[in-house]
């Protein structure tokens, strides 16, 4: 019996609910918050030019993304980890710093790789309660305990799109006690509209215990190519490094992302899309009087009174896959992804017909 | 102090020492064990045809490639988990099956992952005697104990190029008490021209506890794009599966590998290089009076009267990278990957004037 193998804490571990994709060319797919607007084009040429050579293996180091990442940033290549993803480094984290037994806090309700990574090391996931949806920093402060190790937190939130502001979060960083690690999410970080976020670069530099993850999974549009990167003082990043496997990030994906940091008119194309499309969605949510969240993100939490797998289903006839919440634990909540004005027109008219 | 708060198994880990990219086009790298003919046209024709979607996210399941590789090996999609290369599925071998402070046995001087990957997991790596360099199944079985979990060994082992048997393999597990799995990492296994090769597969479909580790990086010219494939049971694969990130094996990795599986063309012309490349290295190598292995794999391992470091040097200063066997524990010794005609020339011309 293979079963009786296994290491215990495997028994607790969930797979994954990954958003769902199309079977046929003409459904629209708003449930991965991906960039509608697709790649960079100057990414697809780097890996056009970069072909020839992927009987090579990659760079170990990720030195010259790290090094376009450092003068886009300005912080020094030693403040930087590249990842398989920056779910990833999520798993780095886990690795480098969390024994067994050891509490680590995150909201509920959020992304559920942070109580993945932390089952696959033993430790013991708490997930405080939120506030009218958003992570609520009293509430996980309140929920600190001498075992805790490592809190994660999103921001921009996913589902929500919710914020917690560099005062909040400053405020909050000052309680901790000094075992503590935070992790930052900040996956959505590019789409921000508000003047409040956090500078976390800022707080690395001052010398917190503080790791920022972002990715070229989302605005970027290399969500195939399993890129993102983590921030922190290099101390730190000295021991992600040491639990990574050499080869983590493929070739195309190195040699991609640095390419797409250059393309800033590809950025700013998505930027100025996805508030269009936040705009148009918001006029017509509230014509339909239906409950949804302000969102600094790419997507949209939208509140039903109805089953939100059957709204799924239902949906997805009409031809557009959104992201029911369920596996996030709210069980009457969707997410739908800001697409182009056709997909968001598309939805909404698929909403009407089904609500 | 960040040391404060690292897991104290950390401290045993070795950052791993890969072999050396050359800093200029006109030296060659032989230190890899990298496809010199470069990657597959098919595969490379694949990407580019792929390269607009890569903002939607990969296939978690890598299902078209699963297939592919199923009717190739005569084994059902269950039986088979695809890796961000075939080191992340050693890992996941760890996170699903090794408790801290159980036994994992290996070789002395072979691949270095399979202690890190013991290390992450706070195993404990016990590293058994070889005999005339190669594997010696009858110090690891004497090595096993109550607390053995697994045991990894590469056939062809890299860096010698020495195989197991069938028969010798049969007996071995035969022997081995009921709770130990063994890893079978065959990374070199199209290389093989030996008739006693193990037919691993076989034993998987008898039901044995084994784990058979293959990789798009060395015949199949993919080694930039990070994938590799793992063959158990299907009881094993679900729970190897159970450790895996979502999205681990990037889009365009998945697309060429199914696209490099079909192209036989490529593989024929590696394998008959691969061999041509022996016969002229074994008499350039007899000639010189040099002591090496008759190899299995597509890389030969000599040794040396002198130290290893100070050839890699000497060599590379003549335009020829090889692999120091220092971090394998042995530093009088090298390995050097058979290369196109060319460049086992420009190999054999640089190693008399070194020598």
């Amino acid at each position: 019996m293979v079963k009786d193998k296994i290491r215990p804490s495997l028994e607790e571990i969930k797979p994954y609910v990954p958003g769902k994709n199309p079977d046929v060319e003409t459904v629209i797919k708003l449930a991965s918050n991906e960039n509608p607007l697709g790649p960079s084009k100057k990414a697809m040429s780097a890996i056009r030019a970069g072909l020839k050579k992927i009987n090579i293996y990659p760079d170990q180091h990720a030195l010259l993304l790290k090094d376009a990442l450092s003068r886009k940033l300005g912080v020094s290549p030693a403040h930087i980890i590249v990842g398989n993803g920056s779910d990833e480094i999520m798993q780095f984290v886990t690795a480098a710093f969390l024994n067994a037994r050891e509490q680590v806090i995150t909201s509920k309700h959020t992304f559920s790789t942070y109580e993945f990574v932390t089952r696959v090391f033993d430790g013991e996931p708490l997930f405080a309660e939120t506030r009218d949806r958003a992570h609520s920093l009293d509430e996980i402060s309140g929920a600190v305990t001498l075992t805790t190790k490592l809190i994660f937190l999103c921001n921009p939130n996913n589902p929500t799109g919710t914020i917690f502001t560099h005062k909040q979060l400053v405020k909050f960083l000052n309680q901790l006690p000094k075992g503590v690690i935070v992790v930052l999410d900040e996956a959505y970080r590019e789409y921000v509209e508000s003047k409040d976020f956090p500078d976390s670069l800022a707080l690395i530099k001052e010398g917190r215990d503080i790791i920022v993850l972002r990715t070229f999974s989302k605005i970027y549009g290399l969500a195939a190519l399993r890129v993102g990167y983590g921030i922190a003082r290099p101390e730190i990043i000295k021991y992600l490094n040491l639990v990574k496997l050499p080869f983590n990030v493929n070739g195309l994906a190195q040699i991609a992302g640095a390419a797409a940091l250059k393309d800033t008119a590809h950025v700013k194309r998505s930027i100025k899309n996805n508030k269009a499309g936040k705009k148009y969605l918001y006029k017509e949510l509230d014509a339909l009087g239906l409950d949804y969240k302000k969102t600094e993100a790419n997507f949209i939490f939208v509140s039903l009174k109805q089953n939100a797998d059957e709204m799924f289903l239902n949906l997805m006839r009409k031809g557009v896959i959104i992201r029911p919440l369920t596996s996030f634990g709210l069980p009457q909540a969707i997410r739908v992804t800001v697409g182009t004005p056709a997909q968001n027109k598309k939805f909404v008219e698929a909403l009407k017909k089904v609500l």
